[in-house]
């Protein structure tokens, strides 16, 4: 049985946040104009947001001839999100605000091949040591966001048969984070929170563009129409295995040849170099090979661009992006890699796919998996869903 | 300024609307229940929808000890949608509710190569026609929308360089229809509608999925997260002009070499089989010659499958659909086509995104376009931002 609550309360204060989260203070009288709400409405929603502490005085605006209109304004430090992006050798995290701005951000250096409770654990007592020096251990929680290596079923929050993280594989990272911290956990991808983290943070106003990871492997992340695509079982942007057209019969470890990761990879250009008889190991070995000015590192580099562009070429025309960011280690190799990617991508695209196409390198860098996992927190928590329900429930 | 309206006019009635659209008939206390609002509330928002017209009376329901309690439905005939799938020689059109049920079908044929004045002239009094022959000449108009065989730019309802459109480049279609019946006009390709109209009238729980129509040319519409995706200009989609792995130096009609279109479309299957000595001029006659058991059309279509589906194989990865439907006329050869199709995903793709993957003939067929153009009305009518400003305006 529903028992009956006060419209103002089942009503979408969510949309009245909206407004606010923009920062600009506000009136009761500029609420009621901007809303067409009436002035009971705004007044009783507005007080629920003020109850929940989601919004806080502002002082006050210019008097206009009566007493002066009080002054109203988001409150981004009402909670804190918690996010981390965990690589396969190490970890940053973040405590950040409702505007995923961080209080504090901290690394560490961690092994996920040695499972999944060993390295939860140093996650959760990373945070717990990052909310103690910000003074945020009694601030309420908004959630929990975490980016994996590895292919991740984002309903469940578990992985699905991740190469590279033995012990992982099923295992519910959600269940475990959230019996710690009471709060909702969500687990998403690195290669899609990289893409979500750039948007939120550097792209805001870019509703469609693609995130390419270019490290070890190849991945992408894709945003379309402002919202993260991550497909029927999360498994889009698996775009290191697409065949590259010049990838021929290079043996990939999915088991099939010629997969772009094959190929452009930082570990393919790697090999490749090591058969000319250099010392390249990784993709931080190719990008200081081609720093220290080497001809073969340099033109492996660009010759790894020409062949991401060539697949990014189809991904163009498929989804019609207004700019790609090309992230991850190799990306570091800079404009070489980048030159690739433009020439292979201009070459084989429609004039109308590229007439408002930038490419260009990442602006979030190491932390946009970070930014990323935090902005999904937020995103969640403040959505009318969640928002609505929690604020409805009798306090 | 804006006047001070009562609550339950600016409030969302959208949101009960969106509770009335499965058709299933509910009373007041029902409403209640279902929403959590407040009686006032519910009262207030389902008289502003009867007053619309959007919902009507059902009789009553059971009696519960008192007065028999008044039950409501959605009037889905409270608006008509007109729709219209336009293609180079023919066109489809239709009268229909605002669940995107037809109340009558026309079809046509028309040259588009005579420009926008006289095509649209024969869909105006095409679509007259039909409201006068159903008897819906007073009823309101939802909204119309139209498909074209050729690049649109979303926003503004224009065509951008069609290739087999002269006079059209350029031409603001919206204006020209909306000046006839003063009713909002929606335009976009045909494929993104063939998309739409799978989506919404076969598949309407499929979240994610790639509509691909193969005919005289190829092109592709994307569901995203349950929406068009069409990208930052409105040009998602164009398959044709993705490098094939066997393109080769087949030359295509975008100036470049070694499209899917140049080696797998109607076009140039039926002029690979005039190289070898057939009667072929078109998708039909391809369908024609496969069905009368000529060999080397049935190896052509299967080959042209596999071509489609390597290219496919790389969307698969990227975009992680759980549905493919192949249409346009070449889909008319059936399982011979999409046998190629499937040959070429599972050898290509990775296990995760395909183990959820379906790949079917179209089942919307001929009128997934026209059923299309008029879903998107019907979304656009029953959108919050559109709806509740209509019905918050002062009777």
């Amino acid at each position: 049985m529903h028992a009956d609550v006060p419209a103002s309360n089942a009503a979408p204060l969510s949309e009245l946040l909206r407004l606010f989260r923009d920062g600009r203070p506000r009136t009761r009288a500029e609420l009621t104009a901007e809303t067409g709400l009436a002035r009971s409405t705004v007044r009783s929603r507005l007080d629920a947001l003020l109850d929940a502490g989601l919004v806080h005085s502002a002082g006050s605006g210019a008097s206009t001839g009566g007493r002066p209109a009080g002054r109203f304004v988001f409150n981004a430090r009402a909670r804190v999100a918690l996010a981390a992006d965990v690589g396969a050798t190490h970890a940053t995290l973040t405590a950040t605000d409702l505007t995923g701005s961080p209080f504090a951000t901290s690394s560490l250096t961690l092994d996920i091949s040695e499972g999944p409770e060993p390295v939860l654990k140093q996650l959760v007592a990373t945070w717990r040591r990052l909310l103690a020096d910000a003074d945020l251990e009694s601030a309420p929680l908004a959630g929990i966001g975490v980016g994996l290596p590895g292919p991740v079923e984002h309903s469940t929050g578990k992985l699905q048969n991740p190469p590279i993280m033995p012990g992982w594989d099923g295992y519910d990272v959600t269940e475990r984070l959230a019996a710690d911290f009471g709060v909702p956990v969500l687990v998403d991808n690195e290669v899609n929170l990289m893409a979500l983290g750039e948007h939120t943070t550097r792209f805001p106003d870019t509703d469609n563009l693609i995130l390419v990871k270019v490290a070890t492997g190849i991945g992408a992340g894709i945003i379309s129409n402002g919202s993260l695509h991550r497909g029927a079982v999360g498994a889009a942007g698996d775009m290191g295995h697409i065949l590259a057209p010049q990838g021929g019969e290079a043996p990939c470890r999915c088991g099939n040849t010629g997969c772009l990761e094959a190929v452009a990879s930082g570990a393919a250009i790697a090999a490749a170099l090591r058969k000319q008889g250099l010392e390249a190991h990784s993709s931080s070995d190719v990008v200081s090979l081609l720093r220290g000015g080497n001809v073969i590192a340099a033109q492996a580099v660009r010759q790894a661009g020409r062949d991401i562009g060539e697949v990014l070429a189809g991904c163009v025309s498929m989804l019609n992006p207004s700019l790609i960011v090309v992230g991850g280690s190799l990306a570091q190799a800079g404009e070489m890699l980048l030159a690739g990617v433009r020439e292979a991508i201009y070459r084989r695209s429609l004039p109308m796919a590229t007439q408002q196409l930038d490419i260009v390198a990442s602006r979030a860098g190491a932390a946009a998996g970070m930014l990323g996992a935090a902005a999904m927190v937020v995103q969640h928590a403040l959505s009318p869903s969640v928002l609505d329900s929690e604020l409805a429930r009798p306090a």
